[in-house]
């Protein structure tokens, strides 16, 4: 039974939700720019002021600073830039442009970290779904993945900012945010009209804003609800039917503390390139390895990073699920790619 | 008769024009990651890349390069970080954040340039409307005010690179780009995932970009239609009744060519900030000098540039109207304005 276009691919983009579309069409009919003074005006910063404040709050972050960005990249941009920031090399490429990546990654893809205050620390990497203790008085998170997943409140969790992209939870892509403990500050990147406190110029963008805040607010409603938890046990399932099909599937971080949605699966000499390919073809959205690029699909720089050759490195890819994903398709999905793994071995042997 | 609520500052930004709102929505069922190799991201390059062709051809930018971004602001930080680049001090605080304000500007607010290729110059001013010739081979254009309102092509522009924002002609805030003459190119800010041939990483704002291009298509057609002249009629009217009635209204760049739709007004020692208020009350939204910095209404760096003193440059108030702005709009603010203006006399007699 094959699902036609099941999306499997949660961590590369999560669907719009309904609450941040909605939030979207109204904010359509708010005419001004947040930075005039008339009544037009104060109308538009009004939407972008409620909108920080129920962010900050469903960020656990009240206190803290939220300046908003084009997105995660801009925020790591704006955190990193001109610093002297040390790192695993499982950062995202976005927090890898600007890090010297030389702290230590297990074979568990977990970080050593000796000077907090001058490091960055992923909360769960976008490849794997696996996770990191972030040590107190650390310098910068990326947060990305974890938001909407697992609990997550910036006051507590050590990070002195945090990344944050609205379209990994349901919010649209082009927005996101920096998070800042107060005290905190940042050289501004982009400059002219003074907006976010001088930190970050430009005209707000208002709709974007709108649809951050209401797609966080539903995503940290469905948390609590226990979503997630329906999500892993059908990963966990999965996983376990793959292996039992499989017998050199490897399953890098499937020891480790992980994501409840995400599967990194590597079969030694299968291209992740061929599999997301016939994966495609059989109506299965999935990737190999980050999707942040444009068609590039290459080796796994994080899985190279926790000590796997080329043949695992260069042959994973990666199942994310979402709320949504229903049995059907995470079965669909299963039998689908044993198929084309018992063609593979077949012809491989 | 006086309209509630008249929005007379359309440089500040436009209403979302509804063609744009009918693509964005649309827009709202793409799921995808355009970075993503399969159906579900190739369906969204395919709105991206559909998106950006259609800007070129309206920008009369074929063969240009069209890299998006966030807006102007981050296209001229774009274009002009780590530049040597010289501009008049009539300039965006956009683009006077990152250049040598050491170019001549006279009294009708007309920048000298010696060197093209080392130079920025305006298409349009946001507060007065005065127009610039641009010459060949001119470094970068802030055409932001411009398009929409004035007939534009990139391709016989004679500059190299040109910055605009979506929102003033009737796009979202939150989305612009930085057109580049072939074989021109900038070093990126945001790095990582290698969006935009590297030029500008970060997921793609892809609703923002839907109605980018539907506002654009739009405009230029409206513009096309003649609307726009309508437009310089009424304000032209307005002006003509409004220096009838204040003998010591000054309007700076009246004898220049300017946009059809701006009008500074400015009378000696009464307040910008104050008429701002006033009208307001009376429900007319306009501006005092430029709107883009959080509340802060100072004296014109414009007008001082081309040498009017601080009685009028602080002193100034922007009204800009649009195609949707009615006679009945026009007139109101201009007896409202007319009983104010004679009431600020009588007490400064």
């Amino acid at each position: 039974m094959t699902a036609r276009h099941a999306y499997l691919d949660w961590n590369a983009t999560a669907p719009l939700r309904a609450e941040a579309r909605d939030a979207m069409i109204a904010a359509c009919d708010i005419v001004g720019n947040p930075s005039s003074v008339h009544a037009a005006g104060r109308a538009a910063r009004a939407l972008v002021e409620r909108s920080r404040a129920e962010i900050a709050e469903a960020l656990g972050a009240s206190g803290a600073d939220i300046v908003f960005t084009s997105g995660a990249t801009e925020a790591a941009a704006l955190a990193l830039h001109d610093r002297d920031i040390h790192a695993g090399a499982v950062e995202h490429d976005a927090v890898a442009a600007w890090v010297t990546a030389d702290l230590a990654v297990d074979g568990n893809g977990q970080v050593t970290v000796d000077d907090p205050a001058s490091s960055a620390v992923q909360r769960a990497n976008s490849e794997t779904g696996i996770l990191q203790d972030l040590p107190e008085g650390l310098f910068f998170c990326d947060a990305v993945q974890a938001i909407g997943k697992l609990p997550f409140a910036f006051a507590w969790s050590g990070a002195e900012m945090a990344a944050v992209s609205a379209h990994k939870f349901g919010g649209p892509k082009g927005i996101g945010a920096l998070v800042l403990r107060q005290g905190r500050d940042v050289a501004a990147t982009l400059r002219g009209g003074g907006q976010e406190q001088g930190r970050r110029s430009g005209t707000e963008n208002v709709i974007g804003i709108a649809g951050f805040a209401a797609a966080l607010k539903a995503a940290v409603a469905e948390l609590e609800s226990g979503a997630w938890e329906a999500v892993a046990e059908r990963r966990d399932r999965m996983e376990a039917h793959l292996l039992d099909a499989a017998s050199d599937l490897v399953i890098p971080g499937l020891d480790a503390p992980r994501l409840p949605n995400t599967s990194c699966l590597a079969v030694p000499g299968w291209k992740g390139e061929t599999q997301v390919m016939q994966m495609d073809l059989a109506g299965y959205a999935i990737s190999a390895g980050s999707a942040c690029s444009s068609g590039k699909v290459r080796e796994s720089r994080v899985l190279a990073a926790m000590g796997f050759d080329k043949l695992i490195s260069g042959g994973a890819i990666r199942v994310s699920m979402g709320t949504a994903t229903t049995d059907a398709e995470v079965d669909g999905f299963a039998s689908t790619w044993i198929e084309h793994y018992t063609r593979f071995r077949k012809r491989s042997a």
